[in-house]
């Protein structure tokens, strides 16, 4: 249910439920409120104290006799239910709550925060929380919250949203550290009522805030949210999320190659992927490239113009881009012609460029750089290396007039401008002086985080361009205990839905393994054939290369005693021919609890075996998200051509591999997983020897 | 040569030559002097002017009649030489020469600067630069250095050593908001004289410096940088550098194997291990990396408790501490009891532990749960998750209370504790306020560079432990166009040296051919051999599994074919038992320009030509290196039994492995590349089944 937070986050009137100056979260929310400019009305109510926080309180709700928007809730665990009911009984609509001692303690809890959902949905309410801290709309000057707020809060663009009490306050003071203004910043405690996604809907809509940034701690509804990260993208707004658990791989045990494949953190990466959210792995990493994306929105392509003043700073630039993927190219001779002119004699004009440490004695020298770099006909974007001043020298208007100009190239370039300083500190109060008085824009903090956070805008103008045509994945199906299909009857399926499969027959007996062999020709492979068997070789069940009519024989022979020995009295063998050369890949689908129905890629053997070296995506697929995903193997290389090997088509490979993903999703919500491998590839052949179907 | 630094790093009396209020580095110089408190005299000296920056300038140094212990000098670059002249003429041993136009800008300043080194080695004089800034003395207060320096000078005990002058104010003003005090600072300059390696032998010989910190654009002179990291593990101080050139292996063109192996940037990394250097990728991680180093020193293991207010830091310390190969281990049952004591009856006592947000109420809970902790029997170290206040509170009393009661804990925990900060801001006054009234201990910025601190802690703890046992490099001898031995010859000689080689008869018809094929069995190996043959395979001269004599006969044939349409006259060919099963490995050995022999250990196949999975070494290598080189590999579970491989004798391959370097090594400087590719391992059984010997 994604429900409208308008009133929530812009109340005209707060009341403090439980206000006493005996709390810290009271007192802090109470002078939250006064001192960063709340405009409404604010009432106090406490039943047994008169003056709260040196203002006259109200007993009651029903005491105050005006009419409140929002109430805030500080009683005891067990009172919270109460305060609902009578701020309902008078119009209440909008509750957050502070109150802890519910679901997150247990089963008891839990009975309690049900209890109040229940009234709250009956009742039409809308409750954040409880165990939240409350939230900060800094926009609207609205701060029921209940820790301290350092001043100065910053209005801006990026709204945070965070399944964190303790980091929000964190994440607060690094976005004021950055300079870095918030729309709105959310903890959402036990999410009882209002979700993530609920927030994250109301920001898409909200006209102060252009990027939403997120803390999760897992995502509690997978559709809703691939839903409005849809709906953000094609809104142009950009979703950065700290997902934490990547260690959580460890934990996680399967028995399949394909199920030992999802399941894991990856598949977070597929589904931000899939739904274009950018995911970053650090708190200063999310309000960084937040900020970045706030202030530069999209850019056109990978190719950045570097404008330094300093040799070193450009090659830690220079090791940064390669690691993010991102080129230098070299500058057009008419852009070096002009920098030539420009930066000293000894300077070497090249990409990235170095002005040189004359910036000391002509501190127009890195501006007037930049105005060229920025016409260069081959880039895509501009970095340019420029701390803000940290402290305001004796005369200061030097120091605005030299940030004024640079401000002034950087608004009429042609191509998007990011300054980036040196090292991640704080931007000081002279700086943002400096940022306010001369419009200079946002300054990605220090070349690290700077260079994630360009990378991160890169791949998100990328993502943001493909991901609109996406439908949103479909609700996942309960996962049951599985029925194995054999692969005789998985193969056939397969190829009566378009995948190409080797030849096989059903041998019964020895002279029919022996009739199928002649008539594929030699060699051939013979497997063991019984329905509910999962992974043949596990009991001997696979012979290849079997080059004559006694070794055919024999390999039924044992194959079927080791099939009855294992309890299938329905034994029998598949014969094949047998194929020679080509790569050999896994196509795995299984359906994720969370997300549905994922696909592993990979290269068979020791590459997925040993190296665990697979591409997951979220279904369904195109050829050209299959194309995408083979490239990203460690692999890959196979696949073109290394080693003296025949050079896949990948087209024909792409387009095969994205039918499977076809083929999974026609197959319906009872199909479980989907294995094909090895996927043979030989050239332009490309054919499934092996498939294996789970039902649920 | 090692040249003491003393005089140069504590003059009683500095001469600033060629100050000017024109300019704005002598103005710095000047001023740094004067308000960091340099205790000594400072004369001005400019021949034109009578007052400079406010004060009496002399017209010379011989018109200063004092004496002058150091020569700050920022005159013309054609004036540099006749200073140094009157300098010596006057006694002044010392001098840091700022003015740039010489080495940096070609081979007229080129020869200017070796005029001076020249005259300066003559007359025994040391000169620090040409184009650096000077250096920043700060446990001395002396400053003579050209760019502003932000109040306060924090003294402390890291040494910085810069190759670059623009950065070395981003670290001077980020380890000012880390609070990271240093001992010394400098920015090298053109290196004429007085090198990198120069000044880290005194920082090694400093009692004020603990931890030294590079920044390094390249290692100018290896092998004595590999002495004075020798120098510094054995004092037992950390070395932590910041080495740029990542991005210059895409540079590197290689033709043989192993040759793409080495000479890129990853036998840097192999030479840092080697020396106990402690490699970092980001300003921010040097000086975090060194200030936490500089307060914690070694820990004893990788066993980490952690203590923090929050859940959401708690799982991002998790996700971390695994990248980092730190272990959190489950708390004793004593531990447990104790903090569940302590802690609010909904919180979950793990690791990492949670105290919850009832910090706000109890402001003590987050200290005692640390002294329990500190008391677990099953930790090395503990990370407590703590911000410094980074405003005063109208009453700071209480503040400074529970900041002196942590500090107190963590001086009387019996294992280290790392304070760790939730992000990456700034240190404020308050905060440097509070540390310093409370001897509150360092605090690393943030959970992400926090986490590659201790991981950079405990990886040097381990490093230090086993560096002190091991030889510095050989000087690299000059590398020339060289000579490639055959097969049979390089095996012979490896054979010779101990390494087990497989069988092999050389034959120089058909007959001989034949002849060794059945003195081995079938099936067997034909190879061509011929001088100056590098890879055989290239010319088709490699034919496998031949099972009879026709084969045998057939092969010999056209493989000497190949050879003669190559132009080898002396075609023969060499025949071997094939061998069956095991993992191939490759050891290549080859003689890096600047570090001396080197060894690249990986798997065969397509490990090596398609992954790049190898672990590089200096030589020379223990066994217990090699095993630890093994380890890394990503295809390490082929040797240890992955997909039903018979498990590699680990013992006996790391014997025959660090064999080979031994043999490298005793085959003396003229050697310049040694492969061996494949090395069987079969089990217990480990062979060299080819190998190829290079001379310069």
């Amino acid at each position: 249910m994604t429900r409208s937070l308008l009133e929530l986050f812009r109340p005209s009137s707060i009341a403090l439920v439980g206000a006493t100056d005996k709390s810290g979260w009271s007192l802090s929310t109470f002078q939250n409120l006064r001192d960063h400019q709340f405009a409404g009305k604010v009432y106090l109510v406490n039943p047994r104290t008169e003056v709260v926080h040196g203002e006259t309180a109200h007993r009651s709700l029903t005491d105050i006799g005006e009419p409140v928007d929002l109430a805030f809730v500080m009683v005891p665990t067990t009172a919270v239910l109460s305060v609902l009911r009578e701020g309902a009984g008078l119009g209440i609509r909008n509750y957050v709550v502070l109150t802890a001692g519910f679901g997150e303690t247990g089963p008891a809890g839990k009975r309690l925060e049900d209890e109040i959902v229940a009234f709250a949905v009956e009742h039409g309410l809308t409750v954040l929380g409880p165990n939240g801290n409350g939230y900060i709309n800094a926009a609207g000057r609205t701060t029921p919250y209940g820790l301290p707020i350092p001043a100065p809060l910053q209005s801006g663009p990026v709204g945070v949203v965070l399944q964190s009490g303790a980091l929000a306050s964190s994440v607060l003071s690094f976005a004021q550290a950055r300079n870095v203004g918030l729309s709105l910043l959310t903890s959402m405690g036990n999410e009882a009522m209002v979700s993530v996604t609920d927030v994250m809907s109301y920001l898409v809509d909200d006209p102060d805030t252009k990027v939403i940034a997120l803390f999760l701690e897992s995502v509690r509804h997978p559709a809703e949210f691939a839903r409005v990260c849809l709906r953000a993208a094609r809104a142009g707004k950009p979703v950065v999320a700290l997902k934490i658990g990547t260690s959580a791989l460890a934990s996680h045990t399967a028995q399949a190659h394909t199920g030992a494949l999802v399941g894991d953190d990856r598949v977070i990466d597929a589904a931000f992927r899939r739904f274009g959210v950018v995911r970053v792995h650090s708190l200063e990493d999310l309000i960084i490239t937040a900020g970045l994306l706030a202030s530069v929105g999209r850019v056109d392509g990978r190719r950045l113009g570097v404008v330094t003043p300093s040799g070193g700073a450009s090659e830690i630039i220079a090791d940064r881009a390669e690691q993010e993927g991102l080129e230098l190219p070299a500058f057009a001779p008419s852009t070096v012609e002009r920098l030539a002119a420009i930066v000293p004699d000894f300077a070497t004009v090249q990409n990235p460029l170095d002005v040189t440490g004359y910036v000391v004695v002509d501190r127009t020298l890195l501006g007037r750089a930049l105005e060229v770099v920025a016409q260069d006909p081959g880039i895509d974007a501009v970095l340019l290396l420029n701390d803000l001043p940290r402290v305001a020298p004796a005369d200061p208007s030097v120091t605005l007039q030299i940030a004024g100009a640079t401000a002034e190239r950087i608004r009429r370039s042609r191509v998007p401008v990011v300054v980036v300083s040196n090292v991640l500190a704080d931007i000081t109060e002279f700086g943002r002086y400096v940022q306010a008085q001369t419009g200079f824009p946002h300054v990605a903090g220090g070349i690290e985080h700077g260079m994630t956070a360009i990378g991160n805008v890169v791949r998100w103008s990328e993502a943001v361009r493909q991901v609109r045509d996406v439908a949103p994945a479909a609700e996942p199906a309960p996962a049951g205990p599985g029925e194995v299909w054999a692969e005789h009857r998985s193969a056939r399926l397969l190829a009566g839905h378009g995948i190409p499969v080797v030849p096989a027959e059903l041998a019964a007996d020895e002279a029919e393994a022996v009739a199928a062999a002649e008539r594929f020709g030699y060699p051939v492979v013979l497997k063991a054939a019984a329905e509910g068997l999962g992974h043949k070789s596990d009991i001997g069940g696979v012979r290849l290369g079997l080059t004559g009519p006694d070794e055919v024989r024999a390999a039924h022979r044992e194959v079927v005693a080791a099939l009855r020995a294992h309890g299938h009295a329905d034994a029998a063998t598949l014969v094949q021919p047998q194929r020679r050369g080509g790569v050999e890949l896994l196509v795995g689908v299984v359906r994720d609890p969370a997300w549905g129905l994922t696909m592993a890629i990979g290269l068979g053997g020791v590459w997925v075996e040993v190296l665990r070296d697979t591409a997951l995506r979220l279904l369904p697929v195109t050829p050209e998200d299959v194309r995408a995903a083979l490239a990203e193997l460690r692999g890959y290389g196979l696949l073109t051509g290394a080693r003296g090997a025949e050079p896949a088509d990948l087209g024909r490979l792409s387009e095969v591999i994205a039918r499977i993903g076809e083929v999974a999703v026609e197959l319906g919500p009872r199909l479980s997983a989907l294995e094909v491998n090895p996927l043979l590839v030989a050239g332009s052949r490309v054919e499934a020897l092996d498939a294996l179907v789970t039902w649920a």
